[in-house]
């Protein structure tokens, strides 16, 4: 063990399990099995801990997750601001070195910790590496160009997210992928073997991926030899490493290592059995100036890449002019370009309108991409002028296939990577199958554009399976997300304003059936919910969004021959109105008097707004099969139904007070 | 094309064609295609049209759901109880035609529609057959013994959760499972080359499947002759059958014929292009007597199983016993077991606690099939006495790996059997990998036990990620599901009773963390929600559930040395307590005093209890790494921090009255 890469690797062991013992909480078993091949990566890779976000830079995805006080020890030792007090701080609190990794750290690409989002994740930087290199190469030089690591364990592989990502990842020949496997065979609840028999070899290479095997995961030298060789495969690679969970301690190769804290002396028998015997998170003098020597290469490489970038701007200033653009967005005033789109048709055809939005958006906008999970031409959500990236690699129109989970996760790996962002599309009902991957965006507040369209009953004959009811109360409740119903053009395009505006994730939903076109407004609409209908002297208000809108307007009309003043509200996204001054809030409101909500959905959100439980009208039952209309009449979603529902709840209020908590329909 | 099969086949296009055509709505492209492999199973699998619940049917499920009008010709067809009437009323509003498979149809065995679901339900079965084969099986004979025929698409292959199924199929070995893989080759987008490029045999292969090709997949013969060979494998089996979409329509081959409805020019393309010229939905003479002759050849099956049957009830009495217990469960009253396990520990364990109930009350239920993905030891959902069934096929453990998704749509597949309840565990926060199938669940009602644990921001250390926000708010929108979130044993106890009296979904979700023993309430947790602590002349009600309830009662204590009284409702189950008479209800929460809420969740449902929006204590945003009491600390979820909320919005509404419509925290 005189091996340089050895004795830093012992390091890197005995560093996380100090971490995880002061902490009394982290993941042993991982950090100690696979600290070989996780340096290996930081040692290849081309990173630049003094600016920690440089666009082309070698990405490193730590989907394992719980590798985190791995990965902390990595950024340290690599000369990131990452301090022994860090160090010392991990999973405390406020600490630059929480549970999994977060954004907070520098040098972590990607927040991960649920199995196999990393992977989705790790894919979509391949994706818009890919895309980038090829739209802004000339000659022998692209300003982003560079190979996306993943690690990844048993678990995440055994994740559909992971499967979709790597089906997905093979298809479009990601060869700037690599992912590296930590076989160590165990999981959680033993054996990998009890729950899983794949022939993992075979299965990657018939999604077509390279794969090579390093027999001997604690040899350092034989993972710098498989990473330089996956370098050089024309498609993505995986590399198994064979390793042993818990390496060096006592517990090796169990279950129990997995989650399990050292206490002293078991840090003590991990020193005895590594044979390593430095202090406490100080490196061996001849180690530290070895590691300074390899970052001191890696200042030349990024010294190299600056020169070549400035020569590339004085030849390619046009090419430069694009990727300057990439990297700084500008910001577009909607206001003006919305007049071309918007017509005076009485019947608004929003799948069609959207499209012709998103289109018209799309040329000043070059740094969108993205694309459908296999419903492009029914959720219309693509760009017309522009092939598939999966046949040319600088368009923009990814098809995903059927992979819903995977596009939502790749999605975030687009916008993670930086000079990008990201769109993905597919039905509202669909959206749980990516929920995991939206909470993602979510968490890391980053600027996904997620397209639903379907989005009720309205959806008619497909019938209740493809009817959403749960789908919006889980995208409102997920903090951070933006989630908007518009019910015309104008907020169509508030909608995009305000995604354009912000770097957060929006979930856009649209109808599927046509509605009537109203009078929306396009500022107001970014406030997240306004007077769409003012009514002097009014006895109550409406609030609603999307294709009920209409339905509240007519509804309002209708009551007024029973002398029943109402305004109505139009509501596109509760959470943005949330966020309005109080003021602001009381005049859309007027709590004084009643609120009545309606909209085809199963959210309960709308008992914030409505000044009694049972003013609420909205879905409790999954929906039917048949022909939409006959669906929405059977549900209630008329307009003589709703009124006579706000009569009765009336004539109720009068006789009855406001006690009681029961729905009445 | 003499053939009768293969005119049977073109009587089957054509009458699908028709339904569509009617309706004006469907998938034509699928019914043309796969028409001659639905048909091949059909003939092969042993069902009885006149108790189409006969528990040793073979199952046969149309993952590909959108070929519903390809499975309705089908029964009606095969004899089951679908008229020419019921085909013309294809996706009509209460027909018994459905859009996509309901279990409203006799001889449907799943509801499918969202692609890859069918996969997990089929693996489901056949794990339910299996176990049931094994346990029950005297000689040569088991009461249950059948085939599961799984009927896949390009998309179904594509989605994780199949991925994951057939993962786990593979692992178990489920040789009585036999996918039938319709390869037209074509998706909504295109060809299917544009998103996969698989090689699909090897891949399945890698994971443990025998994989037979049907070249002509217009060929019976062929087919036949595939799951023929199939029922002999000792491994699962996939056939891969190449098809055409559209076979037979002016538009084959296209992605176009795949949603859209032919009109009666195109009717008559198909007619003449299939050299089919019978009468709309009359069978030609000569082919009615051939069915006449296969369904008398099922009979003559059915009469053999019977036979035995009753031999084997004969000699093996107490098997027979066992089988008829899985056949007809017995009610179980709680109450009296509750009291063996129910200590008067001041510090619940809660974790522990419900491994001890779930294991006292499995020897009443030996209809309790499942397991948890990975995560046994640390949900402790698993029987002490029973050992896996990956090992041993009469065992009731499953390992279903770190396959969430999977998981929940195969303990769908099992609960569909019949004969069986099914359960699954996870931590709340992967709720969201399993939506999708929870869902199928819930719009089935089927008895799947969801059980969570980890269900709060009490998590701690892992962060975020781990931490759940929005899955209360998807689950409890979710219609049919019952969600408990039980505060003590007695609840715990109430929520089992719920779920063994009824055929519904409920997800039970518990702490990771131990909380304070509260005196909670069998019989009245069943109710959904109750007065826990009484406080006579009340100032304010708080309503909560699982462990915000301790933290409810001790800020109840903390105001009450400020002269507020309050009262405390614990509320397991909105949802339930939403059913109770409205003179129950309004006992439980005296609406005409403030009513606040709270919970470690970002679920609006409380805005429906609570009297004034600002009096929701919930969570509007992710949480944070920590050891867990700092963080609910930071989050204010500590009864000074709970307490002084109350004080403030009380004093606000006093000066203010409650027209406000912000929180303040």
């Amino acid at each position: 063990m005189e091996n340089k890469d050895d004795i830093l690797v012992n390091y890197l062991r005995v560093t996380s399990a100090l971490e995880i013992s002061r902490a009394k909480s982290g993941h042993t078993g991982i950090c100690l099995g696979s600290a070989p091949m996780a340096y290996s990566v930081f040692k290849n890779a081309l990173l630049d801990r003094s600016n920690p976000d440089f666009i082309s830079r070698d990405r490193v995805v730590f989907s394992a997750g719980h590798a985190s006080a791995l990965c902390y020890a990595l950024l340290h030792l690599f000369g990131f601001d990452v301090s022994v007090d860090d160090l010392k701080s991990f999973r405390k609190l406020g600490s630059k070195t929480p549970g999994h990794p977060e954004l907070v750290t520098p040098g972590v690409d990607a927040m991960t910790g649920p199995l196999g989002q990393g992977v989705g994740m790790a894919v979509g930087m391949a994706i818009a590496e890919e895309y980038l290199r090829n739209k802004l190469r000339r000659e022998n030089f692209s300003p982003v160009d560079h190979y996306t690591y993943c690690l990844v364990g048993d678990g995440c592989l055994m994740e559909g997210v992971a499967q979709e990502a790597i089906s997905l990842a093979g298809r479009l020949r990601l060869d700037r992928l690599i992912v590296l496997y930590d076989r160590n065979r165990i999981t959680i609840e033993g054996n990998s073997n009890l729950s899983n028999n794949e022939d993992v070899i075979a299965k990657f290479r018939a999604c077509g991926f390279s794969v090579l095997h390093v027999r001997d995961g604690r040899s350092v030298k034989a993972i710098d030899h498989a990473i330089r060789k996956a370098k050089h495969s024309s498609r993505p690679t995986l590399i198994v490493v064979d390793t042993t969970i818990g390496y060096g301690s006592a517990l090796k190769g169990t279950a129990e290592i997995h989650g399990k804290a050292l206490d002293d002396e078991n840090v003590r028998i991990l020193r005895d059995n590594l044979g390593y015997h430095y202090d406490d998170y100080v490196l061996p003098q001849d180690c530290d100036e070895y590691i300074k020597k390899l970052l001191r290469s890696k200042d030349k490489r990024l010294e190299k890449y600056r020169k070549q970038l400035s020569m590339y701007k004085a030849k390619y200033k046009e090419e430069y002019d694009l990727f300057e653009s990439f990297m700084t967005e500008k910001a577009v005033d909607f206001s003006k370009i919305m007049k071309k789109v918007i017509t005076k048709e009485e019947i608004l055809d929003f799948r069609k309108k959207g499209h012709e939005i998103f289109n018209c958006i799309s040329t000043l906008y070059p740094n969108m991409l993205g694309g459908c999970a296999d419903l492009a031409p029914s959720t219309r959500c693509f760009f017309d002028d522009e092939g598939y990236f999966n046949n040319d690699k600088s368009s923009r129109n990814i098809a995903f296939g059927i992979r819903e989970h995977a596009m939502g996760s790749v999605s975030c790996g687009i916008a993670l990577h930086g000079g990008l962002r990201a769109f993905c599309s597919t039905f509202l009902t669909f959206a749980g199958y990516m929920t995991p991957a939206i909470r993602m965006a979510s968490m890391m507040n980053l600027p996904v554009l997620y397209y639903f369209t379907h989005d009720s009953l309205a959806v008619g004959e497909d019938g209740p399976t493809h009817q959403p009811v749960e789908q919006l109360a889980t995208l409102r409740s997920m903090p951070s997300l933006y989630t908007f119903r518009p019910c015309g053009e104008r907020e169509m395009f508030g909608t995009l304003q305000f995604y354009f505006s912000h770097s957060s994730p929006v979930a856009l939903c649209l109808p599927r059936q046509k509605i009537d076109r109203v009078e929306d407004d396009f500022e107001e609409s970014m406030k997240g919910g306004y007077v769409i209908s003012q009514c002097w002297g009014h006895d109550i208000t409406i609030v609603a969004c999307g294709s009920e809108v209409p339905l509240a307007l007519s509804t309002a009309k209708l009551l007024l021959r029973d002398g029943i003043k109402a305004r109505v509200v139009s509501m596109p996204c509760t959470s943005l109105f949330d966020e309005q001054s109080r003021e602001y809030k009381d005049n859309v409101l007027h709590r004084d008097r009643p609120i009545f909500c309606i909209e085809c959905s199963g959210d309960n959100v709308w008992y914030k707004y409505a000044t009694n439980p049972n003013y609420v009208f909205h879905l409790t039952s999954f929906g039917r099969s048949g022909e939409y209309h006959a669906v929405l009449e059977d549900f209630g979603f008329t307009e003589e139904k709703f009124a006579s529902f706000i009569r009765r709840n009336l004539r109720y209020a009068r006789r009855e007070g406001t006690s009681d908590n029961e729905q009445k329909r």
